[in-house]
């Protein structure tokens, strides 16, 4: 099957045309990894940092050669595409250092204590790569949840090969990043295999991707309903393998009368910018807005809906999105609780565009109306007038876990609150106070992921450091002669690395023991 | 349903009847947990240690009531029994001491940066309880991997209530320990609804406890069969929670030329007495021995054979387990290609008791003969003749992945066998050198676990201080004030844990920053 990317601004077809991979190609170009493992496997952090620098240059280089070609295939714009190189070549740079510095295998040694009961041996612990990964690229970030980006960045980071499904919306930027990344594989002299692409525009090739034998484990950015479904197609597996799905996130954020009080208009901007930050297709986009019934709520709600109704429509990434979001807002909207404040019909005119929506409804109506605790994925949110705060404790009960939680609130009422936090830790990856919840750092620290549906496996982060773990296994050596254990655990730490040595943290060789 | 245990020696019922769970009790006790979880996760480390030291305690002072019941319903003999007992109040005080030091949280703190392209927030992660988990005992380990064990100990150390499918074999030993457990929590005011316990003979209880919406995660140790159906199950769930199954493992141990040269006769007893151990029914009972072709070998696998003949039939579980394994070795013993050294057919007698079974066949019939790949959960064990190092890989190549490898072999002949142990490392848990895989330590460093089918999720661990992890998930605050971030991830640091703090590991408080 044969199919094109559509231009958002105009709907119109692109010229290039691109095939569904066929059975053998998919099975070729997992071959190929698999061959390729054999090979990074074996890397040392030095040199898979090595790799990934030499990546981040050549995106870096390339950078406006990606953003001319995402631009005509997303619509998302210059000034977001660039600063998503940005990200992308952070991220990788990241990646190189955390591999150089070596710690993140996780080193633990325990010595033999002949004189235990049962004697215990000497036992050596580090993490090592899982394989071949398969990675699923998201429509709304072409570069940073696509081909270069951190699922990619990752899985090469544990030196296991990558087979990218592209998204069928940018194609051409998928094929265009995959070949400055093998440029930057080629010029240090690491195997192209490292990164292979395979185009589709349905679910089969996906589907064939997550049943080839020698893939070990899946990264995906998408729809709940896709991330699901490829999650129990691998948990059926003859070998059952992960699936982290980072998928839907309506990603409440919760406002109270004092904080309405000190700064309604600051809010107001602050929620509207970050609810239609490209076009509302953020995982992170804020869906849910809480704030008190009465006076300053309605007056925020107000100050919201007027801000969006001076926007322009925005152009969404394709057609089905525009399609589902429409539709999803014909039923929600059309809800007899429902209030209208802004949007809420199509737009004419030519491209894929959908005007910014805000509903409003009273906590009685949101607790009946199950289809309003469901993401909106485009630029639409829901206000939710909530009554005292043992209100709010229910009604956030009814959201369903998310990738991050929002709260605007006083210092002052840091006790009061303490409740909803609490509740909020327990449904969510991310807590952000006095924030909002698009744009996610890549550092260390961060936790894109939370309970189902945000994610299929709540263990995990899909950005940030931590990202590697989802790649990498535990293998113990027991008794091993110091010539067969990796460097990671020889006596003399010879990498200097951070390891926990009979249950305490050190950086330097093992002294010598009586 | 009503069942009853039966005694391995004699056969005969026991006198006291188990009624399989309703679906009501089922509900009620997952209700209970859930309930309980809401004190529980606000548990300090301190606190949380206190408890599982209350439980190690009352543990050790009814060692010798627990021995006596699971004598009655396992035949696994007192010293061994008293050893169990050994190994899971140790396995208690170790979380408990892993809880009380507090650094397991994986603290990791990114301070703000303003001046950053686009500007960090401040970024506080660390681990929290995913909540109620179920867990399902082992027939081989009444104690360790049974009501008191590993899976029990790490979930509660991570503050998560347990609901005990008992196993159908040991249920009076299950209840028996359940009521230690829960005189332990008694005695340090902590709520018994943190370990229930649920009988049931047929899979139909343990499906429905997977399937309450309010389970988190699950841990079981049992059969390849039974560990893939609830990891499927699960996955098949309205929201999917993990299984971590540990499941069948054939354990190969390889010995070179030389390792016979100089110790035959220890080479020998060591492996009968590893794959005898409880009747050979343990996870990682060596079940595959490849010695080199030629007079050593076959002087050492007749000398492992008659050793065998010597010993008394040993007992089984329950019949099941014997009545697999001797239709198991009725197929693989009668193959035209293997060669019954010892025992290899039934024993008369009272009881559930099979003879130690010990086939032999060259690596031409190995290669041909699939059903010889397979673990035989008993005392059997399948003797394969390799001729040179490159035959040797290849055939390793045919083991399924387990929760073990040993390799027998010289100081000298490191360099040839590099390549040997890359291969096991991809294909195992713990790589053993000169040593048996029977006995698994518990300590930072253990890894028991694998690749599929040894498990079903090769990132975790059931045995060890690591073990926790499978039951805790990441949360990340953005821009938290102090009062209301948990005092792992506060700037003082009053729990005086490790923390990451802007990619070092440190241990005080923060210092101020310009």
């Amino acid at each position: 099957m044969s199919f094109t990317a559509f231009d958002p601004r105009t709907g119109r077809p692109g010229t290039r045309t691109f095939e569904d991979a066929s059975a053998r190609e998919i099975a070729g170009r997992v071959a190929a990894a698999t061959a390729t493992f054999q090979e990074t496997r074996r890397y040392s952090g030095r040199r898979i940092g090595e790799v990934l620098r030499s990546i981040a240059d050549e995106l870096t280089a390339a950078g406006e050669a990606i953003v001319e070609v995402a631009e005509r295939e997303t619509a998302l714009g210059r000034p977001r595409l660039t600063s998503e190189v940005g990200r992308i070549t952070a991220q990788f740079q990241l990646f190189g250092a955390l591999c150089e510095e070596g710690s993140y295998v996780s080193a633990v040694i325990d010595h033999a204590r002949p004189e235990a009961t049962p004697p215990g041996p000497d036992l050596r612990r580090m993490l090592v790569p899982l394989g071949p990964v398969a990675v699923f690229g998201a429509s709304n970030f072409p570069l940073a949840f696509s081909v270069p980006g951190g699922d990619t960045a990752s899985a090469l980071a544990a030196r296991c090969p990558v087979v990218f499904k592209a998204h069928p919306s940018h194609p051409e930027t998928s094929e265009v990043c995959a070949a400055v990344i093998r440029e930057g594989l080629r010029r240090v002299d690491a195997p192209e295999a490292m990164l292979a692409i395979v185009h589709g525009r349905g679910t089969e090739v996906g589907r064939a991707l997550v049943l080839e034998p020698d893939i070990r484990a899946v990264g995906f950015t998408g729809s709940l309903r896709g991330g699901t479904a490829l999650y129990q197609l691998a948990a059926g597996r003859d070998e059952p393998i992960p699936v982290y799905a980072e998928m839907g996130s309506v990603n409440p954020l919760f406002v109270t009368e004092a904080a309405l009080a000190g700064r309604l208009e600051e809010l107001a901007t602050g929620f509207l910018g970050s609810m239609t930050m490209g076009s509302g297709q953020f995982c992170t986009k804020p869906g849910l807005a809480f704030v008190p019934d009465g006076e300053l709520g309605l007056r925020w709600a107000e100050t919201v809906a007027a801000g969006a109704r001076r926007l322009d429509p925005g152009y969404l990434l394709n057609q089905a999105i525009r399609d589902a979001v429409a539709a999803q807002l014909e039923r929600t909207g059309h809800l007899p609780e429902v209030e209208i404040l802004a949007g809420g019909k199509g737009t004419d005119g030519p491209g894929f565009r959908y005007p910014t929506t805000v509903l409003s409804v009273d906590a009685a109506a949101f607790r009946q109306r199950p289809e309003l605790h469901e993401e909106h994925f485009g630029p639409a949110a829901t206000i939710v007038r909530y009554g005292a705060l043992d209100d709010l404790l229910e009604l956030a009960r009814l959201v369903p876990p998310s990738l991050t939680a929002s709260l605007h609130a006083e210092e002052g009422e840091v006790e009061a609150l303490r409740e909803l936090v609490e509740l909020l830790e327990q449904r969510a990856g991310r807590l952000v106070w006095n924030g909002y919840p698009t744009g996610v750092a890549v550092t260390h620290a961060m936790v894109h992921g939370g309970p189902y549906p945000a994610t299929t496996i709540p263990l995990h982060t899909s950005v940030g450091s931590a990202a590697i773990n989802r790649f990498l296994r535990p293998v113990a050596f027991q008794s091993y002669p110091q010539p067969l254990l990796p460097e990671e655990l020889r006596d003399g730490n010879p990498l200097g690395i951070a390891r926990m040595v009979d249950g305490e943290w050190t950086l330097g060789p093992i002294r010598d023991r009586l």
